[in-house]
């Protein structure tokens, strides 16, 4: 730990800084395409007219920041988990001006035989599959659910113009996509459901440890039968846009990795086609959405007067 | 994506590398210190006898194996959250033979006086604070908990002989410090509360965004009177110690960053005196506990005959 912080209700530096983020104002744009993986931010990077910012914290936490098509946008890598998503969230609200229009880039495993690995699930929302610690507790301390090993979430709603935006730009890059690697199709209008783990919360079946989870998919499926993808990033995302008073929005789409139905997983010369494709669409979407710029004065993205 | 991966159930390549932490069979030792920060893995790496592996993962892991006072260690860097716990406690489970023991070193917010910044903690046992995401719905599944905005679990105890082995080399170390900065004391007995993030379950205040969190730590208290330390992992490593069938056995340490009560923060100079003494303190306990040794043959630190 490099700096003095001082309020520990939401600690930044002297300089503005947030504290595991590591960015002030006038560093992230109010544009963002948010992925788990540095490796993939980097490349989708390589897309932007130029990059104007790079900070990678201690914390695990990329963002770069720079143009696409004139528009300032950012492209964060965040790592896995719920709570890197809420770190992202809260953390560029706090140093963005105005609204905020967050695309969120994942790999998934599909519930659906509409969507093989290859394909690309868009969600219209999201839900939680959470482990209830107090099931497996001696004493809990929650009564009404105590027998219930997971707790499956209501749902937030995906901003439906962003996520119409992103099912346009994905489906017309897929189909100008002429390689002989088939890819696609672009799935849209199912759920999502963010497992609180890659491995017990999403159904996955381990004898090593007492999870109680062979129903998990199965009661997930009962009170959310449109559900196509499984991840750990995008229902939070949604959930946090929904409680953001109206000044977050996002969309999402996440490529099949896992295929939860057949136990198959997508073959590495088939991401190696379909990453680059579906992240320049995601960043096609991001600068089409309506949204009221940033002023620029003392940002990374201002173009300065040439004397 | 580079390997294939052919198990959607347990990903795990060809050499039985486990899919985020990239490592397999023979690269990590049974006894693991696991922090949160790739910084801090490093520096308390340079206590070791020998480093004999060394892996950072595309996912955001870092293994760091070798031998300390002649005895088999891992020292694994897994950022934030309880999701990166899961993956730490599951995927070394499934590389490594026999029972495990894990000690966390972290850092922490402090709820009680007892602890101010600069001092240590050593939980007896932890919970979880979880957001209800049912609580923010329009819909909400689970009708009894809806008026409930967290959810405090009930508690997972860690291993009592571990923690006392633990409190025995940190107040030795202690008691050795000889500098002008004060550091400590050595804080036992109490309780470790996991935030499922870092801001809303944790009490911190964000008028940015609809939280109802104004509560959450009181009533945390209320059903947890003990708690001294508020962190994000682990609470889980101790649950799923609970519910790894008696083959993995915890503690944990955490170095008190922020002052909870009084709205403090610790400063870089102490901790540039603290780390490095607790990092040794905790390699110290580590090498003590009773556990049966892993058959070295194929494994990273295997002693080869010279010929």
């Amino acid at each position: 730990m490099k700096e003095t912080l001082t309020n520990a209700n939401f600690p930044q530096d002297a300089e503005g800084h947030v504290y595991h983020i590591h960015v002030k104002r006038g560093q992230v744009a109010n544009r963002i395409l948010t992925v788990g993986d540095h490796l993939r931010a980097r490349a989708i990077a390589k897309h932007l007219d130029h990059i104007d910012f790079e900070h990678s914290s201690q914390r695990g936490f990329l963002t770069i920041t720079g143009r696409y098509k004139d528009i300032p946008v950012s492209i964060m890598a965040i790592g896995m988990g719920n709570p890197m998503m809420d770190f992202l969230v809260r953390e560029t609200r706090a140093v963005v001006d105005g609204d905020i229009a967050i695309i969120r880039f994942g790999s998934c495993g599909s519930l659906t035989e509409r969507a093989p690995p290859g394909s690309v699930i868009v969600p219209k929302g999201g839900y939680c599959i959470r482990r209830n610690i107090d099931y497996f507790c001696d004493t809990p301390l929650h009564s009404g659910i105590q027998d219930m090993p997971y707790l499956i979430s209501g749902t937030f709603a995906a901003d439906p113009g962003m996520t119409e935006l992103l099912e346009q730009t994905l489906t017309k890059a897929m189909a100008e996509h002429q390689e002989d690697i088939k890819i696609g199709p672009v799935i849209g209008g199912g759920l999502n459901a963010d497992g609180c783990s890659f491995y017990s919360a999403q159904g996955r079946l381990d004898p090593q440890f007492w999870d109680d989870n062979t129903q998990v998919i199965d009661t997930a499926l009962a009170s959310h039968p449109t559900t196509d993808a499984l991840e750990m990033e995008t229902s939070m995302l949604f959930h946090l846009a929904h409680c953001s008073k109206g000044t977050v929005r996002a969309a999402g789409c996440m490529q099949v990795f896992a295929d939860r139905v057949h136990n198959g997983f997508i073959r590495p010369e088939v991401v190696a086609v379909l990453e680059p494709l579906v992240g320049k669409a995601v960043l096609d979407a991001l600068v089409l959405v309506e949204i009221e710029a940033m002023n620029e004065v003392g940002t990374v993205w201002e173009k300065k007067m040439k004397v």
